[in-house]
């Protein structure tokens, strides 16, 4: 089946969605996203979303084209039209096209550019790495300092996962002066003495919506929260291990730089976040 | 006049050279680029700027679809269709359109996306700010770590170019732990007691054509060069300072954080380099 997707207020076949190359996006990385988990055809924290939209439009002085009523629109047709009862509604926004390549930005009056799309992933909550926990390994972060601004320069996640993939594991932990800011697309977490141990905001890792949401309930559930920078070493010594996103909600973490946490296997702290995390979700959902 | 440009083979009128909403260089800032100058018709270190569009794609294990000689000849007819004297001629690679968006690199045989285009820039060996030399402020260099791959990450770069444009002065030089890396699109040098002094090549900085050519020149002019990393303080204590890049050659820097050097005019050996590495270029040029 052929997608229908969002450009510019159209809705297109997937193949007939092109911008310019003169677009800010593909030019200069000028531009920033979000994605949206759907389970049962409805959206997951749809207005945290919306507000880091709008935070990282605002750090880089750029225009909101649309409303949340006009998004929330936009996000429901593409789930109904794309027939999707599982997934992910994909929603980028540039800077728009000047009609030609300048560092300087363009003149007030040139138009966002924003694309929207669905991406349909049967029993999404269901996954196999949910229930066996997935292997990380440690790399060396990269990236540039605004990683608390969703923009779409992800050369550096998308290279640290195929280095994963390579050394035949799931996913890699990104490392600045010893200690782990987040996963390729993910924050996460350890847990050590029934204490989770979380990376505290900072321009140094992303503001997960997924984060504020499980540390929400995890707060509510009386468990202990410690939010602050972790080493490897604690990674590896640590009696759990998990990782936050929109599209993995609450993933299990089993095994880092080869060390097997809790035997290899998903921890009770974890999975019981898990379930409360996509009970509320859905609970919400809209 | 609308121009032509280049599109994965196809020559097309600007206006409707499109990318797909899937392509790796819009949705990831997975591509790199390369812009090459044009005097009198003619492409300036045509041979370094392929050079260093290998070196880019493979570091980032990227395919390099078309030969030396199809550039060449795209470059040329390009050149001739735009009626392009003096200017810039822009090409991206990118990791094209896998019809989908994922972290993981495409299947092998995805076919790179390929963009050329000119833009013209009369008078560009005579620029103003050549003339006065142009006036610098330091901000934090934000950018990722991998400064020698030449890739589109260019949303820093752009910000900080705008923060320059905001507080009144020409470009911003990029610091990270009180050494200058470089401009916001060039390398930079200071001269002191008659020594040009920049930093060494490494991951913190791009490797410039232009640089190497005009340190090759300078040397051979018998003039004293030290590749090393230098201060703020160091570079408002300089006699001179400037930059290189593609298209500025070599430009007299003559104020930097609101300190002038030499008096705030151009200094001597800045201004010997540029005509050095005009005259070279021109003779060599294709």
């Amino acid at each position: 089946m052929t997608r229908t997707v969002y450009l510019n207020g159209n809705y297109l076949p997937e193949t007939e969605a092109r911008v310019s190359i003169f677009d800010r996006g593909f030019l200069m990385a000028d531009g920033v996203y979000e994605v949206v988990s759907v389970l049962d055809g409805k959206l997951l924290d749809f207005d945290g979303h919306m507000a880091r939209l709008k935070r990282s439009l605002n750090e880089l002085s750029m225009k909101n084209p649309l409303s949340d009523e006009e998004y929330l629109d936009a996000h429901r047709r593409l789930v109904r039209d794309n027939d999707i009862t599982d997934g992910l509604l994909y929603l980028q926004v540039t800077r728009g096209n000047p009609g030609d390549r300048d560092f300087a930005f363009p003149p007030e009056d040139t138009q966002p550019t924003v694309v929207m799309f669905t991406q349909s992933k049967p029993g999404l909550a269901d996954n196999a790495g949910a229930a066996k926990g997935i292997r990380v390994v440690t790399v060396e972060d990269q990236r540039w300092r605004r990683r608390d601004i969703k923009t779409v320069q992800l050369l550096f996640p998308s290279l640290a996962k195929m280095e994963a993939k390579a050394r035949g594991v799931d996913d890699a932990w990104l490392v600045e002066d010893g200690f782990v800011t987040e996963g390729t697309s993910n924050n996460v977490y350890i847990i050590k003495d029934g204490k989770i141990i979380t990376r505290e905001l900072s321009s140094d890792i992303l503001h997960g919506i997924t984060r504020a949401a499980v540390l929400r309930y995890a707060r509510e559930a009386q468990m202990a929260v410690e939010e602050r920078s972790f080493t490897v070493a604690e990674a590896q010594a640590a009696d759990e291990a998990f990782y936050t996103s929109a599209s993995g909600f609450v993933t299990p973490v089993v095994e880092v730089d080869g060390a097997r946490l809790g035997g290899g296997t998903p921890g009770p702290i974890a999975t019981r976040l898990r379930e409360i995390y996509l009970e509320e979700a859905r609970k919400a959902a809209i």
